[in-house]
């Protein structure tokens, strides 16, 4: 099954150059089309077989029927724009974004039908950044969150879907707005956690020791998504101020009762807070495994 | 090398059933006696090969020359000091827990010589719990902090060194406030946050949407500590509660500047704040793998 002629990914990073090879390993697109600022970066994918060719023009999208954003999401508009100039008629357009009001405003504000613009999220992927770290399967059994809006036409919805399912994905459709709550959740909070924590001990000494040496393995997990682009992770935490910011204060109003059942030695409460924390943890495990 | 003639382990969870293997495997004792609160998982260190026995009263220690306590930190005192009466008369105790000030300040009181007391704190573990969990090279190539003072002879220090470098064990010894200061940070803080972060989101809906159902990487790795036992990690962000306080304090302020840095759209600064944090965590890294 051809999904398309000619498919641009704007953006061939983990998240992009996954998508190439996933689409090019099945025979997916006429052809894949890398589009980006780094040549460095684009003759990897190349050399991966993520695309079928480059440009660092926007003439890479002249007459592609599927154009695939996969760029930091404050990014999307400069990018998008002389992509959708020289694109077909009625390409369709789909970005890969953690961020979805702010991202599916703007494209329904650019987009000129026939075109259309339907907002995508696949919710997967690493620390790592890319071409050089795409992976084929990164897809395969995961989750993507398609979200349309009373704007989006059936049919471009179900040629958004058939992209993400073709590489592996399970699709739901939510709402930008429900997108974005959920994912500062499950995702923009524990990085800005992962950040703060990281920045909180890094710089310190104890005597003249580096905290960091003595670490283990709680410290290495609960950080290792700090070591995520930070330019791809500041848009995001921008392009969704407002849900994040809330979860900030939510996170932080957590750690003040903690502190407080600590500082009170108050072990019932505690012991109840960190028995319901633990079976909500398992309660995750038992879920993504 | 025999370390001991009968040693025995007050709390055969993962800490002391990994070092019963160990022991064990390397015939390092005449003979690993068990001593807990759970005849299920006495049962469980003994079909596993962690002890060679085990008992359910202070009798477990007697003529022990070697008494080794992983229990909960706060529980030190009231299971410590019944071992101690039954124990030989110049036994070395030594403990492996993670909080060092009040739990050295404790057993130096309780300790009559020639018995004495060496404070060690073997950063090993993961968040699972009890003997079924143990693992034979849980400490192999990994760190021993020995927290000695004043009132520490240099036999008894030795002999506590030996007791985990035989094990695989590097040694550093460091005083029990330094030691309280840098495990707050690179281990009791993590273990705030990841409490914290998914008793932040477990409970709550988007829609009818539970968020936990949404998680990828992120989440799970951020929390994968908490799912830790909560009754041993009360007792430690108690026994340290100075130290826990303090960090959650400077956490709670690298939030706050985050947070800051995102209301009012700084790119400059909230890019060098996720630049730094990435850097630091790329240290981590290379120290630790």
């Amino acid at each position: 099954m051809k999904l398309c002629e000619r498919m641009v990914i704007a953006g061939v990073g983990l998240i992009g150059g996954s998508l190439g090879l996933a689409v090019r390993e099945r025979g997916l697109a006429g052809e894949v089309v890398g589009y980006g600022r780094s040549e460095e970066n684009l003759r990897t994918a190349l050399e991966r077989g993520a695309i079928d060719r480059y440009e660092r023009t926007p003439e890479a999208a002249r007459d592609a029927d599927l154009v695939v954003l996969a760029v930091p999401v404050r990014s999307t508009r400069a990018v998008a724009e002389p992509l959708l100039a020289v694109a077909a008629k009625d390409a369709l357009v789909i970005d890969a974004g953690s961020v979805k009001g702010e991202v599916v405003r703007i494209m329904e504000e650019i987009t000129r039908a026939p075109q259309t613009f339907v907002g995508c999220h696949p919710i997967a992927g690493t620390e790592l950044a890319g071409a050089a770290n795409a992976l084929r399967d990164l897809y395969q059994n995961q989750l993507c969150l398609i979200t349309p809006t009373t704007r989006t036409d059936a049919s471009a919805l179900a040629r958004a879907r058939a992209v993400w399912e073709a590489v592996g994905m399970r699709v739901e459709t939510i709402s930008p707005e429900e997108h974005d709550r959920l994912l500062a959740m499950v995702s923009h909070l524990p990085h800005v956690a992962a950040y703060a924590l990281i920045r909180t001990i890094e710089g310190q000494s104890v005597g003249a020791r580096d905290p960091i040496a003595y670490s283990g393995g709680g410290l290495r997990d609960t950080t290792r998504i700090a070591a995520s682009p930070g330019e791809m992770w500041r848009d995001i935490f921008l392009g969704n101020k407002g849900e994040v910011l809330r979860t900030i204060d939510e996170f932080v109003a957590t750690l003040a009762r903690l502190r407080s059942e600590i500082a009170s030695e108050d072990v019932a409460a505690l012991d109840a807070d960190l028995d319901r924390a633990r079976r909500a943890r398992q309660r995750l495990k038992e879920r993504r495994t």
